[in-house]
């Protein structure tokens, strides 16, 4: 079914972001979710321009997608509520699985709308990395349909390499397009201290070099980065099409955004990030779709969001996608209109989704380089935008005033999509 | 921590509950938690008097605790969704533990007040009778605080026995005082068709009395249905003093409300309930609390509904409670204001609490005999309210005008409670 979304309103109240922070992301053993919480909520804490007494706090929305398989705990929202000092507060876990924290972003951004609350945390975490490889990715699974598709021998890898397939097959991209997305992401990743992975794929590759060289072997001969990408020992075939530098990591981390009704943003930041659009829709599994090289739940999603902020694509100065896998971004530059469908790649490849082109994606380093802890990942692109549109990326900050930035956040392979787009005023 | 909850604003805008229902409540092999919601949602469908297109829901938001665990299916809200012809409507999980549904309920309201829906649905599944109990009673302890209180040995029969002991001590309780909210309960449950257990105690014990016979054994000779409950053999201690029938039980199960704009409301029914209060607070794990014989949270998440009903616990003429356990129904009965503290247990011995009394409570069935299907308990609530204060309760309709309803949801051992009064016009 694909019925169009009728509702295009506006909400009772605007809303704005005052603070963001985020733990670093990556493996963290004996580091619970609910530290690593505590480390976000403290950045958030001091991004606040004006400072504000937690206290003032009136209730929490957390994205989690696993705790109860990856921890072993459930009643996500309340613990931390209890580990931040901040109960008796109303605590609410969102689960939708990898859009979990964009979706609670979204519940908070209500609630504020609602009139009940002024003053609302939003957060996500994941602590993954407890877990061997293959349990995770059966836990990973479960955000797929389990009476379907895992019978049937899918796995996440799996179900972005047939979309990859399909797109490849529909629109003529090559591996080389993917990887494309891959050295991107691991470029800006580089220049983001809270990335999991610090290194450009060039500096992997020269220390995959250096590394034999000083154990005497002979150093592999690799032309450039693709050569590097395209050697199966240095970038195994996960999925085909995709290889391991396609594919986001495991991760821990956590992410922490403060939301408040925009007439009393001023009283908290010098520079709020206006939330103008917001948009959210579901979609059946993948196995029970009509197309593979788009999402539609995206697609609906970034037209609500267009539509309530009263933009369209081109507006867009920076935006951060959902690049579970390298494919995954380039359709959703595709689904977000960014790029007409089956231009996606091309535009990969002319580095048009570069720092420096015309309209930069994942200048974070995406969930591919800096980490994709799943419940926190909708969040953490909030951190991202934030920081560029305050001008505080550092070494990654994007050139040009950046007063419109959007947020693409997809649960499993599309079965949910929740969008945000905020102007800096 | 012990904070105020400051905010008893009303609303950007009212809400009304327009349609309501439930699957039977059970053990039922092979139905998974997507076929139950099915039922709940078709019941919910016919209880709309002036119908309505399942096309016009706008959202959904689904409590389900751990399906996760249960069923090995993350992602429920938008499998839910596509399984009942919604998507690509914007689909959203709620997890509170056993208060998830109520806690979802809230989210809807909220949603509805934003202004950016009129017409959302609210559900809640849970899907525990596939696994062995040992097993639901591990994924029922994630609900607590897993880094203090699992390694301590807790289960949730130990805690709310600890919660039990404590109520005896400072109050002269006794198991009798408990075994009396078992008694009324399953009298209230026999007379619902869609409680898990269509008995009451005194039916139990015949049967049990008349199946010795039938075996040509002597039958147990029991005075009453007292002396039944205290026999060990018929109703073995579970952890001490709470014994079988003080226990909710393991339970399949689905719940569907309708939710509108107020002023809409008419349009779909003759006899909406209005939402005028909703309460909902936070509160530390049971290890780290002050007390063991009242839960703050359902304190202020009730302060917080009667402030924003304008109504106190007087005016309210029925009120279904979170009786996961007998201990809990009394303790609710006195946070909710119904009864001083340490009082509870005499309004129970009393029979104030029964369908005859002053403050009718859980005629349902409750939890305990109507069935635990933790995430979709509180939306049941809902629905037994929706049938009383409409008259449409049959054999287990309470007299007179029931213009305020409450319903009470617990999530673990409060850590989060969720409270809702509605008002018939």
């Amino acid at each position: 079914m694909n019925r169009p979304i009728k509702n295009s309103r506006k909400l009772s109240r605007d809303v704005a972001i005052v603070g963001a922070g985020m733990s670093k992301f990556g493996a963290f053993p004996g580091i619970s979710s609910r530290d690593l919480f505590l480390d976000a909520f403290q950045e958030m804490r001091l991004s606040v321009d004006r400072g504000f007494d937690p206290r003032e706090i009136e209730a929490l929305y957390i994205g989690n997608f696993s705790s109860d398989i990856f921890e072993g705990q459930g009643h996500t929202a309340a613990i931390l509520a209890d580990w931040t000092g901040l109960t008796p507060r109303p605590a609410t876990r969102v689960e939708d699985a990898c859009a979990s924290s964009g979706v609670a972003l979204r519940q908070g951004i209500l609630a504020v709308a609602s009139g009940l609350y002024d003053i609302v945390l939003v957060g996500g975490i994941e602590k993954m990395t407890d877990m061997p490889t293959s349990q995770v990715t059966d836990a990973l699974a479960t955000a797929s349909d389990t009476l379907y598709e895992v019978p049937a021998g899918f796995t996440f890898p799996g179900f972005y390499a047939a979309m990859a397939t399909a797109y490849m097959h529909a629109y003529g991209a090559s591996v080389e397009s993917f990887m494309r997305v891959g050295l991107k992401n691991h470029e800006n990743g580089a220049l983001n201290e809270k990335a999991q992975f610090g290194a450009t794929i060039r500096q992997v590759m020269d220390k995959k070099i250096a590394g034999a060289l000083a154990k005497g072997r002979p150093a592999p001969q690799w032309e450039d980065e693709l050569a590097f990408l395209k050697d199966e020992r240095a970038n195994p075939v996960i999925a085909w099409p995709m290889r391991l530098f396609d594919c986001s990591p495991i991760s821990d981390g956590a992410t922490a955004l403060l939301l408040v009704s925009a007439e009393i943003a001023r009283n908290f930041s010098e520079a709020p990030l206006y939330v103008v659009g917001s948009g959210q829709a579901s979609d059946a599994a993948l196995h029970d779709r009509d197309t593979l090289t788009a999402l539609c739940s995206a697609q609906l999603a970034a037209r609500e969001a267009y539509q309530m902020a009263g933009v369209s694509a081109r507006d867009i100065k920076i935006a951060e996608v959902h690049d579970c896998f390298t494919i995954a971004e380039i359709i959703a530059t595709e689904d977000l209109g960014f790029f007409p469908a089956g231009q996606g790649y091309r535009a990969a490849e002319e580095g048009l989704t570069s720092r420096q082109g015309s309209k930069p994606v994942n200048t974070s380093g995406g969930l591919k380089s800096k980490g994709h802890p799943v419940g926190a990942s909708g969040a953490g692109q909030v951190v991202e935008v934030w920081k560029q549109m305050r001008g505080e990326a550092g070494a990654r900050q994007v050139a040009g005033t950046l007063d419109l930035a959007l947020t693409h956040n997809v649960g499993g392979t599309g079965q949910t999509s929740v969008v945000h787009i905020f102007e800096r005023r």
